[in-house]
């Protein structure tokens, strides 16, 4: 009896063995981690994601707006380059702001701050290429206004940052010049002529409109990035600066010759302040420019290793940590320590006039993250999380205790990274994001120009997780990730009687000429344009003022003229006005370029310019 | 002893039920099917997709590559639109091919074949904008050539497709208008004047190098799609029209008027013989322009019901199969039977001097899909699969039977759809995504443009499974899916001393003037542009020679000059040039925009421009 018993549990027990090991039934060949992120990103149909990414497009010049955790792109806002799928850059609103310019080179994007955190208003970028800031309107995900040229700025790498309440978006100069732009003056004259600027760039708080409020000129170093204190050092900003070598020409090798850069500290209150004294500022380029010199209390240098790339403000404020990219530390100061040692005149020395803040009496740690730090984001729990380029890597450690507690290799050499909400004062952890610059093998080949490789981290428990990768256009260098809860979109846009050019119903469309200019003013809707014959002659310019009239959720009409060069999308409740020059004589079709009904295909009219006799 | 034994039975029972219950651990309230999904699209990190597909990018002018069944989009090729991000329409060579133009809209992507299968070569694309065909080169994944605007076409919804060897590429006009391009006639005369022109475009074999071979001009019609015959068809190819009414306005009402518009079967064969008799062609816009009804056997109208959108050959060639937007059944017509039709001139009557073959003599079926039949794809157990685009559904059958077996609900309006190699004679099942055009609810809110909606379905087994969601840039209408294996990329172009205007080490680079025209030959390597300074005086015409001499993979050098409106990117070992006018004096930074090292920020190099006295 006892063996038949335990003959009988052994049955048993083997019997649960083998259903254990079926019960993954026809996966069971899945390792159980993979499984398992396969299920932390799969967003099912129907379902949301939980955060918006957005990523700077870099020399695409536009921003990618991507779902988390599924790590989808859901759109790419067109900012710095005419876009025709949207028709950005070719109605005549955008055409005005894009002023010329057929690129930008989009870096940082940062969302509008209240108290330090993401109030889902605004987000803004940088253009390096061109010294300029876009700022987007995340209701509506349209760019609303691109600043710039800006005055005496050019390659304005280190931008665009924003202060907690969104006071000011901060920029400044990579590539120093003569100032203002258009200067010549000779390489050989670098080190006196050629200045870098900081630029600050007022917000106006209910409507957003951007103002360049003033700058302030520095000898001829390369900025490189920036951001701004907050909580206990809110009012100050800081700038990471390499080149302080000052070279002009074989910067790889000339601009490396230092141990240490520096990090500018800058009081932006006391700025204010000097802006509106004359002894203390200039007018170069029809802009305030502060002379350091002669603002004390304004700006220090806080020497940092070895050309420093990233400086980031932990989320209390209390530390501003600089990543040299040629050092194998991160370098942590202490905001308290850096207004003790300004109280004391705790000074190294000046560099071209402005105090150089004594290393030793403001660092409180060198983390060893490992080789080749440059940017570090924070979660919600006391982490901080470090890129490492050169290692391919991504460290996580400890604010306060400076210990490195957990590394993870990713694919391959990782610029910046993101957490969620990691820039705010209350970062939300959860995930990271690695921006990896060269995918190699990563994905399926698609000629000799490779994507970039994000790679989705989770950061929820002790150890990182690796859990996707995914391709990017290019080239995205920095993120901001938001909770998906805190934008609310615009849907249709509402219906103004009055709007200049619209019109809203057939009875209202007409053809209005003066002289050689022409107006028309259009309706589309399902799935007819009226007038859908539009004669003009061989010459005229002509404006197609086109009123979308459907109140319809995502119901957009293109209307694109074949052989004119000429797309543009309307949203739904919106006007745009395209115009051409009707140089070429004949019969053009134009046509809805946006699928919108089951008569879509039949959505079209004719243009014809009558020939000149 | 029994009790007890009973007893233990139990709890082992017991164990083995709580066992399995918590065998899924923590991810227990995912359900089975969500799982299932989750697995089948999850491409872990480091391995790579099973498919590519290339899905026309609409009215954005490009093509996206999306991976299968991960629906990552891996790249946008830029085909008919300048691309700042590549620098393709900025570089003089593309700047050529894209003649002006800044936009396309790619309809219908479809690879280059080699008896009837897909053989990686190329990718075909037309713009319906601008009667133009691309073709991009799947090593490179470069738009290498760009023919067009083809004389006397415009609207060219009909293309790119190809026959079976690739003899041809086949695209037709959609709006018609007065030939030849630039022809002034009134609306009035639509039907005297217009013409809806069909254009063979020959593909040189072993180079891909596309011309204009000869055209047949219809009356105006809208011809609308089109597919190649293969196999029994093999010699033949189809187009749908509608708009057999003729109207020139109103469409949406006027060119609805009839039950039955037409296909088109065109015998491209006997078109080669008429198109070397000139007895019946004409020169028009430089182009032949064979009448059909000078030239019996050419061309056969076949009754199709009602608005048909799509047509398609089943992979055999036995069937052409018509989607009628506007009718509840695709209409299914047999080769043979059309043969035999021709044979016994057993037609209706004529069409503009064109035979109109008996409906009843050469349709086999109506197959009851649904609503709204638009296009039809098939896999590879002899079952077809119709988009369904009023009834927002895909709809499965079976050949020859009629049979329809299974029908799925898609989100929402679906427009084509594509199987695994889909358009070959032998699919490979397996996948079906349907490219659904609005996607209202089912992405985080972008604004009032939705993105469109690409889902994936597994059409391996009996019933079709939806697995995934994946929003899509504006705006595919068809895509082609192909098995990665078949693709080889090129991943370094090689190095070739005698490269026009190439340079390959520091010693060779040089700036030459020649009057007002200055050649800078220049190689970047991380990281460093040779020269880093080039001095030119204001209004000179300055072309960059740049020759990335980097041999390893991903190693991209972008050019960018600060406000002088430039980037261009050159991958490793490639040549290329771009010119500014040097209009604007004074320090312009340029500088690498696409990482490529640890001392990136470091590429950079100054154009200094002497102003004029």
């Amino acid at each position: 009896m006892f063996k038949k018993n335990v003959l009988m549990v052994l049955v048993m027990m083997l019997s649960v063995v083998l259903l254990l090991a079926g019960c993954k039934g026809k996966e069971e060949r899945v390792l159980p981690e993979t499984e398992a992120a396969a299920l932390a990103t799969y967003v099912p149909p129907g379902e949301l994601d939980e955060y918006y990414m957005f990523a700077s497009g870099g020399h695409s010049g536009q921003v990618y707006v991507v779902g988390i955790p599924s790590m989808r792109l859901i759109r790419i806002v067109p900012v710095f380059t005419p876009d025709v799928a949207t028709g950005y850059g070719i109605d005549e609103g955008t055409k005005k702001m894009l002023g010329g310019l057929i690129w930008g080179d989009a870096h940082h994007p940062n969302f509008s701050e209240t108290k330090g955190e993401y109030d889902g208003r605004w987000l803004f970028i940088n253009d390096n290429a061109n010294a300029r800031i876009a700022r987007i309107n995340l209701k509506t995900f349209y760019t609303e206004e691109i600043l710039g040229p800006i005055p005496n700025l050019i390659g304005t790498h280190a931008g665009a940052f924003v202060t907690p309440n969104t006071e000011y978006v901060f920029t400044a100069t990579r590539f120093s010049i003569p100032i203002p732009h258009y200067t010549y003056a000779s390489a050989e004259q670098y080190k006196d002529r050629y200045k870098a600027c900081v630029a600050a760039i007022s917000v106006h708080p209910q409507t957003g409109k951007m103002d360049v409020a003033w700058e302030v000129a520095f000898p001829p170093v390369d900025f490189d990035l920036s951001d701004a204190g907050k909580e206990v050092s809110y009012g100050w900003t800081f700038f990471t600066c390499y080149n302080s070598e000052m070279a002009h020409k074989d910067l790889e090798v000339e601009a490396s010759q230092k141990d240490r850069d520096f990090i500018l500290a800058l009081n932006w209150k006391v700025a204010e302040q000097a802006a509106k004294d004359p002894s203390k500022y200039s007018m170069i380029g029809g802009v305030k420019v502060i002379d350091p010199t002669k603002a004390p209390g304004i700006a220090y240098w806080v020497p940092c290793p070895k050309s420093p790339h990233g400086v980031d403000v932990s989320p209390d404020g209390k530390y501003f940590i600089g990543g040299g990219k040629l050092s194998p530390v991160v370098a942590v100061f202490d905001f308290e320590k850096l207004q003790k040692a300004i109280e004391a005149k705790d000074f190294e020395g000046d560099f071209s006039g402005v105090p150089v803040v004594r290393y030793e009496s403001v660092n409180v740690a060198e983390v060893p993250v490992g080789l080749g730090p440059l940017h570090t984001q924070f979660d919600d729990k006391g982490y901080a999380y470090t890129s490492l380029f050169v290692e391919s890597a991504v460290a996580k450690w400890k604010l306060g205790t400076w210990e490195v507690v957990d590394k993870i290799q990713v694919h391959y050499n990782i610029g910046h990274l993101v957490t969620a909400e990691g820039d705010s004062r209350s970062p939300d952890g959860k995930y990271l994001v690695a921006l990896n610059k060269l995918s190699k093998d990563r994905f399926l080949g698609v000629g000799p120009s490779h994507p970039e490789n994000h790679q989705l981290i989770d950061i929820s428990g002790e150890k990182m997780t690796l859990l996707y990768d995914s391709p990017s256009q290019p080239e995205p260098h920095y993120a901001v990730m938001i909770k998906a809860d805190k934008l609310s979109t615009l849907k249709v846009f509402p219906k103004e009687e009055g709007r200049p050019n619209s019109v809203w119903q057939a009875e209202d469309t007409k053809v209005v000429r003066q002289g050689a200019k022409v107006d028309v003013y259009m309706i589309a809707v399902r799935s007819h344009f009226t007038p859908d014959i539009v004669e003009v002659n061989q010459g005229d310019e002509v404006y197609f003022h086109i009123t979308n009239i459907e109140n319809d959720v995502d119901i957009t009409h293109g209307f694109a003229i074949c052989l004119y060069n000429v797309d543009m999308q309307v949203e739904p409740g919106e006007t745009r006005t395209v115009k051409i020059v009707a140089n070429k004589p004949g019969v053009f079709p134009f046509y809805c370029t946006n699928f919108c009904s089951a008569l879509h295909q039949e959505m079209q009219g004719y243009l014809l310019v009558k020939p000149k006799l």
